[in-house]
């Protein structure tokens, strides 16, 4: 046990450069490559782990099995103004959501908001990313994607709703305000992890066998009954969520995806509004600051708990991980070192 | 307090002819007093009281006291292709939300989308009203308010986030499937409305002074620590509401407008996206309809709950109500029918 959790730290150029090194075994051009793989360094630095380097491998998988085409473009199926529906045709995830991000944002410049829906696209792996992108940019960021089922509806015991991530994002000064978040309280990575540690959920996370709520990780973990974000809200939310991203993008439902072999072909929106054009730009770092700044200034709770905004660990995190390096289990990183031509 | 429990049914025409017979007692025009009136009746006809009869004093106070001003209407402030300002100069927010949710659909059908923010507007009661509207008429529709502190940050003892309800709503057959929530995991109205009963809350909805999380109404009333859905994700969530509808409309945030003596002036968004402009049109209804057939599917839970989709009670309570008359405190429907001029 003590060897598995064993850690090392990689240097973010490193880890890019490997990551790079991996793809272009495959049929990634030079630009593609660099940008896949920038995407899953930029991850591991910003902390989110479970969509950079622990995703890597299946990524990586999943390019052997066809289910991520590396040279699969985008094409657009109907435009209209500032709306405009595309198919990802199978592309990866994280180019087929720069490449809407950047669409969107383009559309936004042109007539204040533009909205691009992708159908048969894959995994954004973070769509916070893609938030970051948009608001150091200037821009509101609005996006969703739909997910294979992993939570049950509001009364049920079978898993039919995904865990459908939105992301919110603003600009903040060179930074951004980010908040990327799933309709599961907790994801199933935490809840692994958390039963690896052999502990209890900070909060009841789902339902045991008998449906009651539990903080037990191993219960939830057998029953797969992940409880929503605040209960019947967040089950509508990640159902409306579905709804929305299926009908615009005209793509496949939490329901038809869940129909193939792995979690593939998904459907995402991208919307962006370009803050350049609002009459009160000059007010708008001001704006967002004095908010920022009540908040923090909130009395804390008997925990003494720091009062943080969506986003603000990412920066700490990745000031950090710059300087020590990215802190990665040795022995997925020696299997990732390891990997060699399909 | 049995006498103060007795209810009465009231006909949805009476009730709204009774509203608009002491509307047109304060400065409206005929057709303003006729939408307010309707708006109040239909959100008790479609079972949502708090903010349809039960509201409807408060309203007409608010009227008295200048913060919602009956002849205002809103004006262009700055406008870009699909993005629009406007300033609610304290309209009624009934008024300014079905105005601006107008103009956000026919933005929508010259630009696929449209948004419309406003700031200095009103409580627009149920935003639900315009999501059904919206998507009744064929549109998808995403819309939110800020609203004054009932909520703290995450980590926080007091109130510095509001509850900032948002609205999905997507077409439905002849209905729609609308989404309609706050931040909070249960409304001060759910929680008053438990004490009275002397229940407790079918789920921790706050702290106690202690800082632990309570079902008992009572003891949250006290603190006035509500809990966020999902925790951390719904003050998260409520903060960016907040900021967007800040930034987009150049309004107040919600910390200035917990500055002023009641809460007015807030700030609002309205999104409508045309779905006749989708190269998917003929296969929506049959989408939506697979996606609600799925979700109904499900295994129920042990209490053999009955699986509902966003708004499908709306419905039920409608038609109910239309044949059966509004339920309504006895008392309270005496207090408005002796309601004078001002």
């Amino acid at each position: 046990m003590k060897v598995l959790m064993e850690t090392i730290r990689i240097p973010f150029e490193e880890m890019k450069s490997e990551f790079k090194r991996i793809l272009l075994n495959y049929n990634f051009t030079e630009k593609r490559a660099e940008k896949c793989a920038e995407v899953f360094a930029v991850n591991s630095l910003e902390g989110v782990y479970s969509h950079g380097v622990y995703r890597f491998q299946r990524f990586v998988d999943y390019l052997g099995k066809g289910y991520v085409k590396p040279d699969a473009e985008p094409e657009l199926v109907c435009s209209a103004g500032a709306l405009e529906q595309w198919i990802g045709n199978l592309g990866p995830g994280i180019l087929n959501a720069d490449f809407c991000t950047n669409r969107a944002m383009e559309m936004a410049k042109e007539n204040g908001i533009g909205c691009v829906s992708i159908a048969n696209t894959n995994h954004w792996m973070r769509g916070g990313t893609d938030g970051w992108q948009a608001a150091k940019k200037g821009f509101v960021f609005i996006g969703w994607t739909n997910t294979e089922k992993n939570m049950p509806a509001w009364g049920a015991k079978d898993t039919r709703l995904g865990n459908n991530p939105l992301v919110f994002a603003v600009p903040h000064k060179e930074e951004a305000i980010v908040l990327d978040f799933a309709m599961t309280q907790f994801s199933y990575g935490k809840m692994e992890a958390t039963e690896m540690e052999r502990k209890e959920l900070p909060f009841p996370g789902g339902f045991d066998k008998a449906g009651k709520l539990t903080s037990n990780p191993s219960q939830i973990l057998e029953t797969r009954r992940a409880l929503p974000i605040g209960y019947w809200k967040g089950a509508g939310l990640s159902l409306l969520l579905d709804i929305l991203a299926t009908v615009l993008s005209g793509g496949r439902s939490t329901n038809e995806l869940s129909k193939l072999d792995a979690e593939y072909g998904v459907s995402q929106v991208f919307i962006a509004i370009d803050t350049k054009k609002l009459g009160n730009v000059p007010a708008i770092q001001n704006t967002v600051e004095e908010i920022i700044s009540d908040i923090k200034n909130s009395v804390p709770d008997e925990n003494q708990s720091v009062i943080r905004y969506p986003g603000e660990r990412v920066v700490a995190t990745r000031k950090e991980n710059l300087v020590n390096g990215i802190q990665v289990l040795k022995k997925i990183w020696e299997e990732i070192m390891e990997m060699k031509q399909p």
